[in-house]
């Protein structure tokens, strides 16, 4: 090979340095030990799954454009997973016997979506996904919802950093239906105009909904439910389940002290046909980035992808790592620093075996003890300015002087005080 | 969709349901926590690298088989990647002048293979990998090696089980010239034929050696080889640089007191033309698969595929998530449980609010414990069965009379004792 390879990642991927790494790790951590807590249990499937999977859920044009796909050897059309949400319905469909309902579940799966890349928006992405299966009452999504509150209160934001906005699909085709007289094909149509809202003008908004037949009074009427308390709003439809369900939710919310976080807002819909039930979102507060960061609901029906009348029901969310880190670093709820506040190198002269030293190291890691010898042979500055750049807190020092008496010195790097220990008081010395 | 999707991974992937990612999560967290404490840093990369990096490296035509490789819209040619050596090669490359060297990186990927599958072999796997870069001597070789043997003892792994069979390439190569007076690429030929020693017969074994020359006395001294000690087998050559260093490394594996789950073996070759010094694989001993499990060595010019004369030297090895499994279980060093002994689930009954069992439930969380409330609105005995069948520990049982006088009964799942206690003491008695 004549010519080089290039150095960079593919469009749209990233490589993860131990910097980086670090981080990603210390906020999954974070995440997986709250769930964990609260008795969610993580799964795990295949990076490959067939096309024909995200076919049948968002339909073969879209699953074509939007993942990464090719045909196997053996003619097999796979596609890499845009989403664990396909996978998730197919596994408990394979084994809808034998598990033992409701299912809580969670996973931090990595995922391609084939798309132009943009900020917080990329091509390669970690996605934690939490869902409960087999539970269709609002217990579920209080659960559910309850969960992404504790994740972003572990992680130190407050109410004034995020928003839990709450709407119901059930809810919002029985007040469209109210006010309009529209029937489920119609109040699906309705709710596309108001999902894109905010991205297009108000004529066009306006103009939308009048071509779908509603007049002005009507479009009035939706206005003010953009502004009502989930009180107000299902007041007007006080029957549908919908408004049962969002009366029970908020009530729990409200006992639970965690009405604080959330908000009913009907401009929620999630554009996603599966949605059924309860839908939500989270909005990072912050006015340079107040938007939606993460979100989902209650879907009913993609078990029977696999198993004719299957009913289960899930609901759950999706939270990508890249718009997670934007809202940590946004609000400084980055830490300084990870891992162990305690790193030792043993620095290494030619006058001391060598083994003196791997057997110095091998002790402190016995103990529990994050430390390394010095690998090669460089002076002793070189390996001092290595232990800085790689955020060591403590370098032990042990020249041929040192070794003949059975002490080490002992530096802080931080401090750069220094000290002389017997070898069998640095474990103790360290730990404390 | 009148026909129902398939509810199988694809060949070669497996779901992982939440008890086998529990078995996953263990033993890569036991591994993670003994590289930290060896100070090695963890990284990560794209799962899409571009086709060519592989080719590079293994020949365009291995790279092209065994890869899952596609055409993006863009005509890059991309695969799947197959290993993580090249990922790895390229991100060191990519930020040569920053990083400070050595480095002691790890990195635990999911990665594909169009193989057909086998015992120990499937198409989606997980692989650890553990690198040095920047150190060209044998201290490197023994801080990667020591690695290894420190996580199979952290599994509870002792001598009887694992054997590390090391090898050095230089030394290969000096010694066959000593023997048979070839160069170089004469000895790569013999260490092909001596590499697949073990698939062939003995009569296919002693044809191909003469075919590329050796006589009957050759084939002779390069048998005592295989029997020999590595004070022995490097007495053949003593000036040789790989004489010196597995002298060094054994001595140093002695000090150590880790000589005991070491082997020098003339017979580890490791296919990969690209290794340059020590090489090694760890065996396991059990009779039934006694079979290297993993390996590794050193590699000299990775990095210059990226950056001319770059000589950045590495050693490292792969350890893969199937091999892994099947050892821990084949010598039963899988515990019987994972995770916190002490689960609690809260039962409901219809006569107490809801929002009182959310409440405890929060209060047990905030204290760490791992709990959850029953979602839904079952029976008490389908509830304890949800309980049993999900391993919890305990099950709080709070009917009307209970809520009214603010006590709870709490049945230990195990002994099915129950004692009745107040709630505020609750806490204290699960931490107990």
């Amino acid at each position: 090979m004549a010519e080089k390879l290039s150095m960079q990642p593919y469009k749209g991927t990233r490589d993860f340095y131990p910097q980086e790494m670090k981080l990603r790790n210390w906020f999954f951590g974070i995440i997986r030990r709250e769930l964990e807590n609260a008795a969610f249990d993580e799964y795990n499937g295949p990076m490959l799954e067939s096309l024909e999977l995200y076919a049948a859920k968002s339909g073969e044009e879209i699953a074509n454009k939007q993942t990464y796909n090719f045909m196997d050897r053996g003619d097999r059309h796979l596609a890499i997973r845009p989403e664990m949400t396909p996978t998730v319905a197919r596994m408990v469909a394979a084994k809808m016997g034998e598990l033992s309902f409701p299912l809580k579940w969670f996973s931090i799966p990595n995922m391609y979506r084939y798309e132009a890349t943009q900020r917080g928006r990329l091509r390669e992405f970690w996605q934690l996904n939490v869902d409960v299966f087999g539970c269709n009452t609002y217990e579920a999504d209080l659960e559910v919802i309850t969960s992404a509150i504790r994740i972003m209160r572990a992680f130190g934001a407050d109410k004034t950093m995020f928003t839990v906005r709450i709407n119901n699909r059930r809810f919002f085709n029985d007040v469209v239906a109210a006010i309009t007289g529209k029937d489920i094909e119609g109040s699906r149509q309705v709710s596309k105009v108001i999902d894109r809202k905010n991205k297009v003008t108000r004529e066009s908004y306006e103009k939308d909904l009048t071509a779908l037949g509603l007049t002005a009074e009507q479009i009035a009427q939706i206005d003010a439910l953009y502004t009502m308390t989930v009180e107000e709003a299902t007041a007007l439809c006080p029957e549908s389940q919908g408004s049962q369900e969002l009366l029970s939710l908020f009530a729990a919310l409200c006992k639970m002290d965690l009405d604080k976080y959330c908000i009913f807002d009907f401009g929620i819909i999630r554009g996603l046909d599966y949605y059924t039930g309860t839908v939500f979102e989270v909005f990072d507060n912050a006015p340079e980035n107040n938007r939606a960061m993460f979100g989902g609901g209650r879907y009913d029906n993609l078990v029977d992808l696999f198993v004719k009348n299957a009913r289960i029901s899930g609901v759950g969310y999706g939270m990508g790592d890249v718009t997670l880190e934007n809202f940590l670093i946004t609000h400084n709820l980055v830490p300084a620093a990870f891992g162990s506040p305690v790193k030792v190198l043993v620095t290494r002269f030619d006058d001391v075996p060598y083994e003196a030293y791997t057997s110095l190291v091998e002790d402190l890691r016995d103990a529990g003890i994050v430390s390394s010898v010095y690998l090669g042979q460089k002076k002793f500055g070189k390996q001092l300015e290595y232990a800085v750049k790689g955020e060591y807190s403590h370098a032990i020092i042990m020249g041929g002087d040192e070794y003949a008496r059975g002490v080490v010195r002992l530096k802080n790097l931080a401090t750069r005080e220094e000290k002389e220990i017997a070898i069998g008081d640095l474990v103790q010395e360290l730990q404390a």
